[in-house]
């Protein structure tokens, strides 16, 4: 049951690029709020913004072999994306596997478990979303799989979805809505910057969305 | 039930100045160590300390509609305070928001919840103090209220306390107490300067409290 | 029951030294996978790497009398290591001891507990590994002791055992392996130097390792 | 400042009677969903169900001594609702305690702290609501205050306020509404029994309710 | 996006059954170790188990407007299964609800969030596994999906899964894979019922599987 | 590395019976408060009270391998202790383990990571205290320890002290005070039954314990 799969879809380049863009709120709301992964994953490090194609992980607690399996299925561009088939918070990954993922074109890894040498990986410019740092050691003994489906900090990722990830965490796209999510994205920005004009010159947000009147009929008083 | 009170006494504006400039933990322990809010509340910057005076918005989870009444109620020096009615680290408060409560003077949020676009909020100079960092959109459907007393991570907080915040958390100085609280706070600053120097200088804690005999009393044996 | 050791052996600086030049990841490793401490003891710096021999301290819970009795027994280049006889988050240490505790030559505290002003130690130097931050005061009531065996962060400590801590978590080293455990560590990073050079120039794990029979073997299927 | 008041108003015994009986899911709706305390404090028996007038103990972190003060005020009826003035799961109460508030008439304890003994206090009929189970033996070294302002477990108690304590959590009523809040309840079971007859009947909350139009108008689609 | 998809496939009755009676530990090791949710996934009621096809519930955070929705494509032997879209643990259900939903023929409830009225439940013999206890209420303002495939406490479910939950757990079984899981886990309680025999009897899983040759060789040394 | 002590010293079987009657929050306060793991360890059944000589375990994370070979070790009345190298909510144990365990006397494992077929435990009368409760498997593919010093939850754990486990939770005795300790439990016991009576009677600690003047001292007002 354990596989590698070795052809897998990717959206257009300029596409994720504009996605990572928008940035993960922006875009969590142009899902439809759907997509976000859990507010445990945190990047390891600050004012990263980065957007990639998932290669995906399915690996089993404290076993990081897959992960030397999916780097040669690596391109330009990929983030990889490992998923435990169980809570773990081991160290799953270093410097050694970032040398060898960089090689391939790949600058990010999103990981429902540890990594370990955070600040060789800041300073190799390689980005981390972890829910852990952990030093522990893993083994390899145990199968898993590569670009099949994940569950990755409570979000379902598919190979080739496009992962967004900054400061505020990760989002996953579905390759099929790339499209119109960007679309969607972009011109949620594109009415922000009209609002936030109008907010920093003063206005408040109850006149800017005309809230008063369904904040009286729901019945707040002013005393 | 839901009610907006406009009208909040503030403390002096110099007397908060000088509790920001005394910092949490002398401020905690001026209080007789009251006030201090859950650990589990962290700055999203490093190496900011504020103070101000709190305006209180009790909010339903997930739902942010009373930041946009709150922001009305603003003055220059004003920090905001969320408590939502139950725990929910959803992101409340972002870029636009911080926009809006800029133009009125606002600099700070403490919020027992998550906010998001936290690299904008740096950059703006916005500090933020929460419980999670967090891209999950709220939605704006029920009514909570403002300047009412608050519970917020575990500290009580009445509309016009003062707020003091740094990397070491947060405390709640009941307005009444402001002054006293600053005298006591300048006061302990003033003994720890003395006492720095000697610590510097090579005394020991044992010396300069006089704590042998009464560790002998209690039975510490040296082998 | 309560005591302080005043006598204890310490590694020699040089291969304190080199083992902390080694970092936490590469010594656990070469210990065998053991004396890791747990994931949630966090540095309150970025970026600093540093090893020492430990003086143990054995403090009741919410009580910081124990440092100043340890801050006696501190050399050159010791590490305090604070264990509570219970989980507890309060924050026993501050600028103050950490003045008398630089004055005395010690650097840096890995506390199973909470620690404050954490700005102004960053500001002093002083390296601190904690699992909380929290300006709450504690008291000085209860005996503890001294340079006993201590359990912190999951992690069994002796004094002048070796403790090696960085951006990854503290790792303690028995003081009676230290030289061998520095000797596995250096030659673990000689191979790793060159395993680095082989990635960096794009050849992969599983070629480096010979991996692609053993996953044959177990049934790992390529489609 | 650490006070014992003495003299404390309840509510009326037949009005916390109902309020008991109403439950903690009724009461908390009826009191527009606010007095709950936090998910975390717990029942360490079950299907007992419970209401009384809160003595209110403000207790400092790992010291139970204010528990003996509280016990003299308590009256047949009280429930006790201990706040340590930071989070500690320590074991603050065990059989004896409980024996002595029995003694007085009490039959009841919340505390956002630790308790033991649990086995002798279930069979001993003593009810508890705790955010711990541990056997960590506390000290009686440092005052706090009886019938003062409470923060437990994120709610705001008074004393003289009624709580009401189940398998399903703990609610706070202020004194003053206590009335107001037995007749909502009492008229929300009410409404519920009419409710409960339909459901059992077979009948849809989507037309129990009319929910059918309003789900269309938001976009509800069936495929 | 919000759908209500009605017509769903199920698996076999008797195949559900024998699952369930196979047990959460079993199944999931049928599975090949997939499948299973989060370890805080915890039941109500102690000693049920119980197995049926699941109805998904996709929610907003705090809403539970979607069960009335679901209850209505409920079937006899069914499970429903909600998952927030983002981790919440208020009170999505109680009583009412569960007498709506046995009215329909479902006895069982998973759900990544929080239920109330937790000892009406177990008298009625409606089963829950949830991540939470909380009386806090819910709203019902935003839409949500049915029968799509969702993400709960870390597993991806599928409308018309089998869904095996007892006192360890929960575990998902797709549906194209039921029968074989059934096989193979009706396969490993046969063997395991004869190794029960031996182990009963004295023997050692060190002989039964033969493991001493190979501890051996990995080096394990007897002292 | 990896070895099985199989000669280990136990304590006399009639003090460890007596242990065991005193309970562990007696025999922690007759440590000196010393010895009791975390609060986060539990029991998987209620009302149950044991103590037995500590057989430990050192495993790797997710790997159950050593609890076969520590099998073999055991001998009547001992108590398993399991120790995972890294925190770990796996499945290491169920019934089948349990069968073989008991076949040699033992009753009882005190493991902090995962169990599994809680209910088969209870229903068998093999009690555990446990971190998690989960399904999910371990492998057998790395070494590890039996008989070595080992820090479980918290604690530390030498082959042949002595384990005393309750609803409080565990506490470890170490070999060479068992008779101590036991002595100090038991004269713990005799006089609380004294002031059991007295607090029964109606007798309040503030006068048992002659606190009244030392509150006065200390500053205690009553209003």
């Amino acid at each position: 049951m354990s596989v590698v799969v070795q052809t897998i879809e990717r959206a257009d380049r300029l596409v994720i690029q504009r996605l990572g863009a928008a940035g993960v709120a922006t875009v969590h709301e142009a899902l439809g709020r759907r997509g976000l992964m859990a507010a445990n994953i945190r990047p390891i490090q600050q004012d990263v913004a980065i957007a990639g194609s998932a290669v995906t992980i399915s690996a089993a607690p404290g076993d990081n072999w897959m992960l030397h399996v999916a780097i040669e299925q690596l391109r330009e561009g990929d983030i990889m994306v490992l998923a435990p088939t169980v809570a773990c918070d081991m160290g799953y990954f270093g410097d050694l596997l970032a040398t060898s993922a960089m090689a391939r074109g790949c600058r990010a890894l999103v990981i429902d478990a540890g990594v370990r040498d955070t600040r060789d990986l800041r300073e190799m410019g390689f980005a981390v979303w972890s829910t852990a740092v952990s030093a522990q050691g893993t083994v390899k003994e145990t199968l898993g799989s590569v670009n099949v489906p994940v569950v990755c900090a409570g979000a379902a990722v598919n190979a080739g979805d496009i992962i967004v990830a900054d400061d505020d965490g990760v989002c996953v796209v579905p390759r099929g809505e790339a499209v119109a999510v960007m679309e969607a994205a972009e011109a949620r920005i594109a009415s922000e910057e009209v609002r936030r004009k109008r907010f920093a010159a003063g206005e408040l947000g109850l006149d800017i969305y005309d809230m008063r009147p369904r904040l009286a009929d729901k019945g707040l008083r002013y005393v």
